[in-house]
C-alpha cells in the first residue's frame, strides 16, 4: 500500500519504519521539508534529530503534506494534536477524499503545564474534529493509547497480550486499519463503534500519563481483561 | 473495621455485602431511610428493590448519612456522582474529619443523554472536589473503573488478572484502602499518586461505557499489561 505518514516527532518515524518493514511504500509528510531536515535538536522523547533518522532511512522520502497525501492510499496522522487540523488542511481536501486517515494523535493541551489536559474532550474528540473537517475522508482512530514503541512492536510488552482499539464510521476503513494492526503484531483489536467512541480512547491519555509516572517507564499497555 | 457505605443503588449494597463477608461492621447511609425502604422499583441495573435486598441482609443497618458516618472509621462513597457532595455534606464535616473516604463514584452527566459525559472532567475530578470540600477527611479514589460485580469479586473476570488504581494525598489512607482491596481479592493495586490522578481514572469511564456496548456485557476490566 502507498502510505503517507504525517509527523516527524517520535511517533511518525517509528510508524513509518515499521510500515516499510511490512513492505509498504511510505513517505513522510511535513509542513516544510527543508526546515524539518535543518532541525538539530533531539526529539521530545530524546530521539535523534530527524535529519539523522532520515539519513539512516534513505528509502523513506520526506515531502510536503500535500505531495505525500496525493500519492497515498492511506494517511497516518502522527502529528501533535494541535497540529493535526492544520496538517490535514495543508494536505488539501482533494488529496484526502475517499482515503483512510488512520488518526493516532492525541489532543494534548500543554497550556497549563504538565501533565497536559485534553482539548477537545468529553463531548468531542480530535478524531471527530478531523472527520467533520474532511467528511469525504474515512477517519479511523487507533493506536493513540500506547507508546510509539508498543504501537510498532506490541510483542515488546507482556508478549503482546494487550489491546488496541479502533473507532470509525466506515467499516471498510476499519477493516483496512485492523489489517495493518494485525500485521504489526496486535492480536486483540477491539472495534468500539463509530468515530464518537474516539472520545473514550483519547480520554485514556490522562491515566496513561499518570501510569507512566507511577511505573517509571512507558513499556506498558491497556489490556481489556475478559 | 466500622464502615459506612453511602448509596443504595447497585454498587453500595454489593460493596456493603462484600465487606460484611470480610468480617467488617457495615451500615448503609442514605438521605432518607424510610423513603429508601419504600422504593419498589428495581435498581438501574435490574437489581431487586432496596427493601428486598435489605430484608435479605438483616445484619446491615440502614440509617442516615450523618448517623452512618458518625460511627464509622471508613466511609465508602458509592452514591451517584451528582449526589456525592450533597451526601457527604449531609453526613456533616465533623463526622468526616480524619476519616478515610473511599470514593468509588463517577461524575456521570446524563444531561445530554446516553452515553453520559463527565462533569467535572479534564482539569478537575469528583475525587478532588470531595477532598477540597472536606479537607480534614482523607479521600482515596478507587474501584470506579469497573462494574460492581468485579469490584467485589475480581476473580470473576480473567481469574482476577487485572488492575485497580488508588489515588489520594494520604499514604496511610491509601494503605488502609489497599488492604481492603487486597482482602476483596484484588492483586494488582497501582498507586497513581495524589488525588489529582483521579482525573485519569474517572476519564476511563467513557471508554468503559463503549466497551460495555462493544463487548455486550460488563464482565471485563482494565489490566495494565507490563
Amino acid at each position: 500500500m502507498n502510505i503517507a505518514v504525517f509527523g516527524t516527532g517520535t511517533v511518525g518515524p517509528a510508524v513509518a519504519a515499521a510500515l516499510v518493514a511490512l513492505g509498504h511504500d511510505v513517505v513522510i509528510g511535513t509542513r516544510d521539508p527543508e526546515a524539518t531536515l535543518a532541525r538539530t535538536e533531539a526529539g521530545p522523547m530524546g530521539g535523534v534529530p530527524f535529519a539523522q533518522w532520515h539519513a539512516e532511512h534513505p528509502g523513506i522520502r520526506l515531502t510536503t503534506f500535500a505531495d505525500a497525501a496525493a500519492g497515498a492510499d492511506l494517511i497516518v496522522n502522527a502529528t501533535n494534536g494541535s497540529g493535526s487540523l492544520p496538517a490535514l488542511t495543508a494536505a488539501g481536501e482533494e488529496n484526502l477524499a475517499g482515503k483512510v486517515i488512520m488518526d493516532i494523535a492525541n489532543p494534548l493541551d500543554f497550556s497549563q503545564g504538565f501533565p497536559p489536559s485534553l482539548d477537545p474532550v468529553n463531548t468531542d474528540s480530535l478524531g471527530e474534529q478531523l472527520q467533520r473537517a474532511f467528511p469525504a475522508a474515512r477517519v479511523v482512530k487507533t493506536l493513540n493509547t500506547m507508546n510509539a514503541s508498543v504501537m510498532v512492536d506490541p510483542g515488546s510488552v507482556a508478549g503482546g497480550d494487550h489491546s488496541v482499539f479502533v473507532s470509525g464510521n466506515d467499516a471498510d476503513a476499519k477493516a483496512k486499519v485492523s489489517g495493518l494492526l494485525a500485521d504489526l503484531g496486535h492480536r486483540d483489536i477491539i472495534d468500539l463503534g463509530d468515530i464518537t467512541t474516539a472520545r473514550g480512547t483519547e480520554m485514556l491519555l490522562p491515566v496513561w500519563l499518570r501510569l507512566w509516572g507511577a511505573l517509571g517507564n512507558a513499556d506498558f499497555n491497556f489490556k481489556i481483561a475478559r
